[in-house]
């Protein structure tokens, strides 16, 4: 089975490490527009060999895993290369735009939209790790659209590296998403740069910062080559969750100005909620 | 050496628990509103005895763990009661209201004001675990307030305990505090708050969280109880803190609504300074 790596970062590189562990016969060949990047993946034994765009046709699966606007842009161009029988997926935080741009793609049955939700806060092939996926969600969309025996092969593929699949549509992907994962990150940023911002001359300050700001904050090491087009596409959904997340601060704030100590205890004391909900997701 | 422990909880406990741990002739009493946690504490082995007010004059350290407000309240009247010999520090984490309501308290110099920047999002004495303080800054204001022999106390206790010690005035505490703890956790209380909101009719929806996430909104977990006092006890500063931040949100979120996605890279990119700044915290 030879598996083309297209990003051979933190996702694709994982994907390549489990992939290999779980298929002997897989054979992985990484593209990457960073020569450095490559040639760190292979040294490091993620890949098994440099390759490019013009040698798709030989691929059996294809794994896309670059910034979201990248993906729109390349994947019309790879369905186009790819032979009848290859398995082409994304593993973008984003949905919407990829599947209406290729919904009239003629080989579209060769491509399946997919969402590991999974990742750490560093990137590039060295931020790899095996099991990343283990026990992770993978949210597809449009399974239909997908030619049955490709579906089965992806399938084959999630389930070996230990996912558990959601089907979801397109629209609701990026609405939830932008709730459960969008506003974390920019909520952290956010945090990040105030704090920053205020302390700048006062580098001992952090020296007061305990494990809680480092788990707020800890999304704020993320790629801005890969979430700047993850707000960009989901601009509207993401724009929604803001709007929301900034009136409850200020409700918080104007609380906490008149003195209604009683009102902001229940706020906190109904959030205690996310114990329950965030059970089994460490 | 008789050590009082006021408020059995996950700081408390967490105190009693490495102090046994350090000091062969310690024995710990601990006192606390509910007849629960004393019982609890008690059967996990984390206090000796169960206490109560009326005997503090027995001990050589007291230290108090209980949320800020009660904590101003009781100090005076423990200050009262104890031998001349006496330590007495508290690990709360706004210290200005504090140092000033004992300013002139005949017993002032048995008062060491502590910050130990360590916990978890859990509380009560099921909570409580060892080596919570090893590594972790303890700040320390008007220490020239304290008698010279209790301080000694109190820095040995501290050394053995694996703490760093920072000295600070009360002011710049509780300003440089609500930036890098106190913030934290209203952004992250509103997270969830505004993500439960949103989802609450869409239980399947937290299948989509991932690691991100739950790290984001870990402090929302924390305990009402302690944090409303803190909030009352800070207000002006939390109030500036929760200013700046929403002003960045707004406009992080119009730089979205113009498109002007090179700026929303900039800032992210700026604000992965937070990398190096967070080495070393965990």
């Amino acid at each position: 089975m030879k598996v083309f790596v297209i990003g051979v970062g933190l996702i694709g590189g994982s994907f390549a490490i489990d992939i290999k562990a779980a298929f002997n016969e897989a054979e992985i060949y990484g593209i990457d527009n960073s020569e450095d990047n490559l040639e760190k993946a292979l040294s490091l034994g993620i890949i098994d060999e440099k390759s490019t765009i013009d040698d798709v046709d030989k691929a059996d699966v294809i794994i896309t895993a670059i910034p979201v606007d990248a993906t729109v842009k390349i994947l019309p161009e790879i369905l186009e290369k790819i032979n009848d029988e290859c398995l082409v997926f994304d593993v973008g935080s984003t949905k919407e735009k990829l599947c209406s741009s290729l919904s009239n793609h003629p080989n579209r049955r060769n491509y399946l939209a997919a969402h590991p939700i999974a990742g750490t806060e560093f990137s590039g092939p060295q931020a790899a790790i095996a099991n990343l996926y283990r026990g992770k969600t993978n949210i597809i969309c449009e399974v239909e659209k997908t030619a049955f025996k490709l579906q089965e092969r992806a399938m084959e593929i999630f389930t070996r590296l230990g996912m558990r699949i959601r089907y979801m549509d397109p629209a609701s992907h990026d609405k939830h998403i932008a709730y459960v994962s969008h506003l974390s990150h920019i909520s952290s940023f956010m945090l990040g740069k105030t704090v920053i911002e205020k302390e700048k001359n006062e580098r001992d300050i952090f020296d007061m910062a305990g494990s809680g700001f480092a788990s707020t904050v800890r999304l704020a090491k993320s790629s801005p080559a890969m979430w700047t087009p993850i707000f960009k596409h989901n601009k509207e959904n993401v724009i929604e969750t803001l709007e929301e997340y900034i009136a409850n601060l200020i409700q918080f704030k104007e609380l906490i100005e008149e003195g209604d100590f009683s009102k902001i205890y229940k706020e906190m004391e109904d959030t205690n909620h996310i114990k329950t909900i965030l059970k089994g997701i460490s």
